[in-house]
């Protein structure tokens, strides 16, 4: 039953779950006990009627005049984004982006937990980073299995992205989270998602210099 | 002409660019001369067709048999983006994030400088990450217009966000590159771009969840 409620999900209205949770949070903290839609809506610069229907999905159903109550909706967002039980991971490379999301704390807060880092630099090997030791890649093959691992976060260099990837399906990784600027292609039964911190860039940057161009051309 | 021809161009294709980009540069490196579309396809597991069209909105012509010159293309993706010149930024909120997107490779590599970053932490005020001062957010105000910066990039926590977003505005701030869990609600005239973490773990959390879900129902 509740394996076909989160079917019927859009990718969309999964990625806005995020947002609503971080709102019906906020509204708890400051003792709101109902949410309405509308208000919702309000505060996230949509429509209400996206709202209801995305929080549908999550099996709550809103009072009249009263709305969702909150502490009831932030649980049922939780359960469907499985941020209910603590996930496991794999970080893959601890540069500076893999370093931050170790401690960012709206993933730890989240259930997201990172028991190990792995790197290829014997500098880094050894060390801790808030915590979560840094061990050697050649260990990888060996933990994951081991530890039961499902999730690595993808963090190395472009370069070996493909090969790391290979490296951690070969080893049985049931999810990779990439974070690299580069497609990684694996088997359909691996589930892969890409977050694209480029592509944000490129969008904004290209924004600015249009912007530029036009304010250019006006001025002669 | 040349803004015409940015306008033209879907916000999807954009988003694109930076692996195309990024493919370019890794065949460049290993010296190859041109690129046709099925190659630069099957490298990022999409279709010709649409390579060939996105790549089009680059002005760059593929030679029959031969494709596209890598140098050519690389520096047209590159213009195409703005990545040509450097784009001088503000980084607001100097945690975990912040830090890790001062030393990100991807960015430095393509033009994003990071000149100041702003906190409100007296312990972090004064000190510098890889080389860039944290100043106190006080500053920011005189700052903002007085160093021309048009890019901030809004890291701070979630609570703050919409609050640290309207001083940015009312200082003369042109685009906000969002990085808080929540939407900022600002005027229409001002660039907005929102790259979020939470969405990409949402995404990853909701389908293992999901396959657990499926194997436990399957075992019984």
């Amino acid at each position: 039953m509740e394996t076909k409620e989160i079917k019927s999900i859009s990718k969309a209205a999964i990625r806005r779950m995020p947002l609503y949770l971080s709102l019906v949070k906020q509204q708890i903290a400051m003792g709101e006990k109902t949410l309405s839609s509308t208000f919702i809506a309000e505060k996230l610069n949509t429509e209400a009627i996206q709202v209801r229907k995305d929080l549908a999905a999550t099996g709550v159903v809103g009072q009249p005049r009263l709305g969702f109550c909150s502490e009831e909706l932030a649980a049922a967002i939780e359960r469907l984004l499985g941020w209910d039980n603590l996930q496991e991971a794999f970080l893959i490379g601890a540069g500076n982006l893999g370093s931050a999301l170790i401690g960012y704390e709206p993933f730890i807060e989240n259930g997201l937990n990172i028991v190990a880092a792995f790197d290829n630099d014997s500098d880094k090997i050894g060390t801790e980073i808030r915590g979560v030791k840094v061990l050697s890649i050649d260990r990888l093959e060996n933990l994951i299995g081991r530890m039961h691992i499902k999730l690595a976060i993808l963090t190395v260099p472009v370069e070996v992205a493909q090969q790391t990837a290979e490296r951690l399906v070969s080893d049985g990784i049931e999810a990779i989270w990439n974070f690299t600027p580069t497609k990684i292609i694996v088997p359909d039964e691996v589930i892969v998602e890409r977050t694209d911190l480029a592509a944000g860039y490129a969008q904004i940057s290209s924004r600015l210099a249009t912007k530029a161009q036009r304010k250019a051309a006006e001025n002669g």
